[in-house]
């Protein structure tokens, strides 16, 4: 130790130091796999659209939004105090278990990340693997607000579990790549129809299946008419990627003479049920169509942008034309979070930005997209904050300096806060998150960190 | 209340809920207006550059880092278990008092937004709103991890006031505006010399000085000469904005028939102490002469993207010529965070996506830039964590899931992470923030939210 002649001064000061004791008790969950939408909650003193409100929570739905309510009405009381209610954020595309591969792979071109990458480790993932990935992706997406999302990716029967397990919303296909191999098609189908009727048997109205063939040019337009066929005669969502780069474009142009998304409405493809990821070089008369049959589109202006697809989503177009345009994340190799404030951020700036227009997609329109279009695109009836809504809610901490002053929530929401804001999460009237404490969250990520561990020494 | 013939089953559901009880005990610094930067600090076991670490910090700077250090060595032992140490970052372009302004307008066209709302609003600040604003902005700098900042506003002793209270470094600069008005000049020169002599007298030594021209097309040659000299003169920093836009561009090549850079070389300003913010439309001759003169540049993507400037720094220009690329937030009005988490996340991205190049500024690039790269275009020895460096330490957490897995460390602080990962801020050997606790943060939002509620009833 050096400055050893300071010591009696050092000393001194320590004075200036002392211990707090805080002291918190917390109401919560005891870790329970079978979430209890049945209690009736009451959100007191949360502030709702500038006014403070108190929220009644029963059998899964808001009953009530109003000031002052009666204590007694509930058998869970939460203090809202100096947080705001906003509803449940909706993630409309994204690779759930690929959280297992972020920061994995960065900054490289696309084709060698994904041939000397993502693909290779992909080779390696099991079911238990989809499945740790997944409940990984469920913990980040509570945390940071998200209530609800719409998923593509393998072995997900085992995502299924994890959903189940985790207490949100999604929407789960097997991705279809078939490239016009009719033993990959057959094995596809297969895993297809396993998976809806592995959902049907869960009962559990969280969940629901859909069908997700990859994309325009991975699936051939027979594979693509089964598909539509499919999922119409089961009531499904359709997910598919589509025009997320120049080359795919290319690519759907040369096979069968036609822009994607009119091929895609050939084959059936384009329905009120259908979400298409990505759609950065949609055309104008694409835009069109997209709005006319009533499908929605996936914005996920990180992923675009990371991944340089180009060009940034036509969304004045597509909002011109009329279409429903969701939110969302993509998988976490090319995002690398799942933060849906972060995202509504990333997708109001890059508008302005490429499009060099200061005024296009203002905060509102962003907001509007990560709730009430991304729930519409998904069929789901959360999104919005009202009487007979389920109740998916999160509370956001006021309490911090991003969030002061407050002349608009919804500015502040979108370009100011972040997930980490959100203190509370209750999903179809069960709570998920309190106070930022998860049930059984440390166990979560340690089983995330050995399964990764474990999978990158198979490709190391 | 509805549903009455359920309460039974909702009462005994209860049960699955349960009470638990958290005892937290923290050692903190009561709010005390001197920082300690004499005590001698041990961080236990944090991770550093892949490995788990000891640092010990004593007199302000780090003595050591190495792994099992004997507690002895230190009288405030901080548990660094299961976070990252990351050397504070550096904000190089601000105008932190602006932070008052946050959510007040958006969404509006640049010209609008500056004449029918900022530009009014300003008129009505005082010396005192700067004090409050700039208390604020620092809170939420050390909230998420930023130990350093570059500002230019006005009211700059109260800035001054603010930074010295809240514990972290700033250089600090009166923006002068003269339009070649002769008058205007004078008070400006008069209200930069003041603020210097104002600073000189606190005898921080985390607080500097600096001389701001706002812009070469706001201040003409002859008083930006001036400011080339007095700063020499008095070893001061200079900040100025430059090439924000193309219109600004054209409006010096009309005046000067020169682009902005060779103008601000041929008055002096292009010097290694100066900071030039944004540099959207630099073209390929003048990135040379910046690297040349040795100026940093302060790049500032979301502040950039949301007000549609048109075009992304040339990075890779100024990169390949060798200039210091800083990075910024810009003001709460136009970003409107002071999180320069997002800002690497941003800035890689926006980078990416502008110029079409998916390997362009990745993750360790843009983590330099928020650190060693912007200290060094402020002069200070911080930005990085080394034997002797100024103790600017910032501890984020890994108990989350973001950021799980840790393949890569800068992958998951520059894309994954936010600043509320931030658990721990020390700045000059001081213990700003432990567990996220930050003394008196409860009374500078209050003031902050009075403040701000009094300002916007004088335009209303």
């Amino acid at each position: 130790m050096p400055h050893e002649s300071g010591k009696v001064a050092r000393k001194l000061l320590v004075t200036q130091y002392t211990y707090i004791k805080i002291e918190i008790v917390y109401v919560f969950m005891i870790s329970d796999p079978v979430f209890n939408r049945n209690m009736s909650i009451l959100i007191k003193n949360t502030r709702i659209n500038q006014k403070n409100q108190d929220i009644l929570i029963n059998e899964g739905k808001i009953e009530s939004i109003a000031p002052n309510q009666n204590e007694n009405s509930a058998e869970l009381i939460i203090d809202g105090t100096k947080t705001l209610a906003l509803p449940g954020l909706v993630n409309t595309h994204t690779h759930a278990a690929m959280s297992l591969l972020r920061g994995y792979a960065d900054d490289m071109h696309l084709q060698e990340w994904l041939s000397e990458k993502i693909w290779p480790l992909e080779a390696h993932l099991t079911g238990e693997d989809v499945y740790v990935g997944t409940k990984l992706a469920c913990l980040e997406m509570i945390r940071s607000g998200t209530t609800a999302f719409n998923d593509m990716y393998f072995f997900m029967d085992h995502a299924a579990q994890a959903v189940d397990e985790s207490g949100i919303r999604a929407q789960l296909a097997h991705g279809i790549i078939t490239f016009g191999d009719p033993e990959k098609f057959a094995a596809e189908q297969k895993a297809t129809k396993e998976l809806v009727s592995c959902v049907k048997k869960m009962k559990n109205q969280r969940i629901t299946a859909a069908v997700a063939p990859h994309a325009p040019y991975t699936v051939p337009p027979e594979h693509l008419k089964w598909c539509a066929e499919f999922s119409e005669k089961e009531d499904l969502g359709l997910h598919i990627h589509v025009s997320e780069t120049e080359s795919e474009v290319q690519s759907v142009l040369e096979m069968y003479g036609k822009r994607p998304a009119f091929l895609l409405d050939e084959c059936g493809c384009l329905t009120k049920r259908t979400v298409i990821a990505h759609g950065c070089w949609l055309d104008t008369d694409e835009c069109a169509l997209i709005a006319k049959r009533g499908t929605s589109v996936a914005y996920s202006p990180c992923s675009n942008m990371k991944l340089a697809t180009g060009r940034a989503l036509p969304y004045a177009e597509l909002k011109a034309a009329g279409a429903t345009i969701g939110l969302s994340t993509d998988g976490c190799s090319s995002n690398n979070n799942l933060d849906m404030f972060e995202e509504m951020k990333f997708a109001s700036l890059l508008q302005k930005s490429f499009w060099n227009q200061d005024t296009v997609l203002p905060a509102h329109e962003a907001f509007r997209m990560a709730t009430e279009c991304g729930a519409k695109s998904m069929r789901l009836r959360s999104g919005i904050l009202a009487i007979g809504a389920p109740a998916d809610i999160i509370l956001a901490s006021l309490d911090h300096p991003s969030m002061v002053p407050l002349y608009n929530d919804t500015s502040n929401v979108v370009y100011a806060a972040s997930g980490g804001l959100v203190e509370t999460v209750l999903c179809d009237g069960a709570l998920l998150m309190h106070k930022h404490m998860i049930p059984g969250e440390a166990e979560i990520l340690e089983k995330a960190k050995a399964t990764a561990t474990e999978l990158i020494s198979q490709v190391s």
